[in-house]
């Protein structure tokens, strides 16, 4: 069942942010950040927002996402990850649907979501690419020499 | 004399962002927020930073700019804006220098300068390619429909 998360989800958000493995912790810290942000402003389209997939009180992966500032109806897919026991289980496609739904409902006119270049990230991307976004931008040398940018949208 | 920003500076700093003129006021009003960040952890290398040209008290234009999360050596240029009566006296061109003297000088490998693609701006993508940066990057529609972002980048 994918839901809103609540404060009762937190460490298990951030523990499955920890243990997908190739994060550093600079990225993992950035979601107990955004999670703090959640838990202040509460689950409404300003800000962040998460969705988590659970079976139970387990949370078996979650997505980040919220709108841009300064666009009308553009979103950006902050995050979304899967309990790292349990890939290839569908978790990750059903909270990225799940994800889209809400930025439609919002008013969203597009979903972007940044990742790496890199060969480490080769299934992330082609995880979007499965999703049905287009590479649209890729800047190169972005995250450090040799690690490029590369810009998915989904539009609506 | 470009100088790094002071809190004595901040009235004139809103004040010539909010007369440039084509800035929305939501636009505007991120200018406050950067300066209150800026003033609360001083000008270091975190965050956000602003350079003011001055003449004597009055502030003829400033900039905006700080490293990106997550990146090692990507530097945003946040905003660059110049007192509306004083256009087109070297300016916004000095200011950039500054800027980019100080990016260099922190172990910056680039400088990231968003705007938007609109006829709008297109004083402003000249100002950029003058300036010698690249247009390396566009999101059709990002910030409403028909007004693209572009994404202009000096590399040193």
């Amino acid at each position: 069942m994918i839901v809103a998360a609540t404060e009762a989800d937190g460490d298990q958000v951030r523990d499955i942010a920890a243990k997908v493995g190739f994060f550093n912790q600079e990225e993992v810290e950035t979601v107990a950040d955004l999670w703090e942000d959640y838990l202040t402003t509460g689950p409404v389209l300003g800000g962040y927002n998460f969705l988590v997939e659970k079976d139970g009180d387990r949370v078996l992966g979650f997505s980040c996402y919220g709108p841009r500032d300064l666009t009308t109806g553009v979103f950006d897919l902050y995050w979304i990850a899967v309990d790292s026991t349990i890939h290839r289980n569908g978790v990750g496609r059903r909270l990225l649907v799940a994800t889209e739904e809400q930025v439609r409902l919002a008013g969203g006119r597009m979903l972007i979501a940044e990742t790496s270049g890199s060969e480490h990230y080769e299934p992330t991307r082609n995880f979007y690419y499965g999703m049905e976004y287009a590479l649209e931008a890729r800047i190169k040398d972005f995250y450090s020499v040799g690690d490029d940018l590369v810009i998915f949208i989904k539009r609506f």
